[in-house]
């Protein structure tokens, strides 16, 4: 617990005066005042996370963790627990729909395994940008609703191999990380999270995920509900509800998260259970919000729960609900158009373009 | 206006067993079924559009189309109208909002004098990616508080200065086209179209535009409920319409899009000056519904009803109000990893991933 410890002493907030000058460039920049609406508001975040007027996205990298969960004994997901190691090589080949979304807006990728149950298919990695870490803690983790899904020692490595992951970052130059998993079973591991985080009821916090049929979910709600009730003293310890109620890949993240914030390296975080990690992590760290960017509103239930205790408004809308990170990285295209505006916009001077609030700044001195 | 029938009649509707084909093969991607949310119908409607399973949207091309408005005269804008011409400056030089979106998303850009009315300073094209077509149709609009804003040569002429545009793309193999434009007053000629082509009062279809103050804000909604009245025999003739209250850019953008659509080129419109010139193309000729995407909702309060009368869904919420194709060109970034999903993804039985529908079909065989 002392290496956690360690890391969240290393995680300082953002300032204000980097935001308020920032701001002040904004307003110089060649263009009605507030007309980039949002793309405006993260420019300025980037500034002061990166603590630089010339802000970058440029080095953008997809971190996706993988893990398997034993809840899913209890029928929680229409797919089998095989597909989760069946996917991981899917994005080793480049067939997955990330790796389609990270060649489009440039993104390296690193795939994780935590904690994956099956064997993985043996795959020759495509060498186009795609990175293997295969360090599993344990071969998925156990049925939460008998017992807490990880030890401490097993949540906290799955921790520290995100951290690390953020370190290996920050020396390749990556100036946005996109977060998200993959793991069968997952978004039953993010609901009973929720709704022991936000105090909701398990009607509230849990969805079809991947597409249970009705049976299923009725199903999938009582163990969410029976989860959250079995491990409720946790409530208000984040990591002793982190390893009870989560994965290893959520605690990976949470650990990417951790990591970010201490290297201040932005993140755009995905879905339903990236945001439910980055909750974890902002628990442990309220500073790491700071860092954080959330990259769309899922279809999943829970996930504008989330975002609610995030505090956090989504940058894409789009009905999404895959996880795999897609909707973070497509998100990093808005990051890192809305810092070249900031940063290769001309001024109203430099480009002699008539600045409507000239004559009242010259009243007003 | 034998060229406008004659461009009319090139337009054909995209056909329903292009999206059909393209569903199925949604349906055997490695993903549950609908998780990409809206990618999923943007890359089937790119596949009815380009006839093809395996649609593109790699070469991108931003549009825009400047032009003056006479009614600037009225009070009704902030900024004096040479901004207009500073403003094509600054994109010729690659200073503005619009270049680094497009550097950003990998798009080239056409900028357009369709009606210009100071000189635009002297630049040097900076050669990247960036085309000037210099061909006024007159310098600036006439005051439609008055009189039509053009004549009908000149919104003709200025239709198919857009169309050719569109041709020209085409030969350049462009298969997505961002149109967005610059022009002050522009807001106010946008008003006063949505105010006649939906009925709907001054008050409703008026924003801030670049952000006029209390005086200016009554005095414009009064100019726009002046106009739509005093042009109200021309409701239910688009042309006849256009032409009176519309300037010579969103003459040219509606010519782009009828272009477009006729040369089987997808279109993303802006905001709201761009999606009042794509309704009047719709109008002109439904058809070319099929071939627009609209790229983002603006903050002009005038924009959601030209997207309910397009009945389109915007596809990003960022609260941006700048136009110069901002909001469209980013969303060619959504556009373009919609259709890379769509094209490059595995499918479950290529990549060997279980489907969990797979004993459905077994049995339903």
């Amino acid at each position: 617990m002392n290496d956690l410890k360690k890391i969240i002493s290393q995680i300082a907030p953002v300032t204000s005066d980097w935001f308020e000058q920032a701001a002040e460039r904004q307003n110089h920049l060649t263009k009605p005042p507030r007309s980039l609406g949002k793309l405006e508001d993260i420019a300025c975040r980037m500034a002061a996370i990166q603590q630089t007027l010339s802000p970058r996205a440029d080095r953008k990298r997809v971190v996706i963790f993988a893990g398997d969960h034993g809840v899913t004994e209890e029928g929680v997901s229409p797919y089998p627990s095989e597909v989760t190691a069946q996917m991981v090589a899917n994005f080793l080949r480049g067939g997955a729909a990330i790796n389609a979304v990270a060649r489009t807006v440039g993104a390296d990728l690193v795939i994780v395994n935590a904690g994956v149950a099956s064997p993985i298919p043996p795959v020759d990695v495509a060498g186009q940008g795609i990175e293997f870490i295969q360090q599993p803690v344990r071969k998925g983790t156990r049925n939460f609703t008998k017992e807490p899904a990880m030890t401490e020692d097993e949540a906290l490595a799955a921790i520290l191999l995100g951290y690390e992951v953020a370190v290996q970052a920050r020396r390749a130059g990556v100036n946005l990380i996109a977060v998200g998993e993959m793991g069968i079973g997952n978004t039953t591991s993010a609901s009973a999270l929720t709704a022991a985080l936000t105090q909701s009821t398990a009607a509230c916090v849990t969805g079809r995920g991947t597409g249970v049929d009705d049976e299923a979910f009725d199903r999938k709600r009582m163990v969410v509900e029976q989860a959250a009730e079995l491990h409720a003293a946790t409530r208000n310890d984040p990591f002793q509800l982190l390893r009870s109620l989560g994965g290893l890949e959520l605690a990976g993240l949470a650990g990417v998260c951790l990591g970010a914030a201490a290297n201040r390296i932005a993140i755009v975080c995905d879905g339903f259970i990236a945001g439910a990690s980055a909750a974890i992590a902002v628990q442990l760290c309220p500073a790491v919000g700071d860092y954080l960017f959330c990259g769309h509103l899922s279809t999943e239930p829970g996930h504008a729960i989330i975002l609610e205790l995030l505090d956090k408004r989504p940058l894409l809308h789009l009905d999404m609900r895959l996880g795999e990170a897609t909707g973070a990285a497509l998100a990093m295209a808005v990051i890192d158009a809305a810092v070249r505006t900031f940063v290769e916009m001309a001024t109203f001077e430099s480009a002699g373009v008539s600045d409507k609030l000239e004559p009242v700044r010259k009243v007003s001195r």
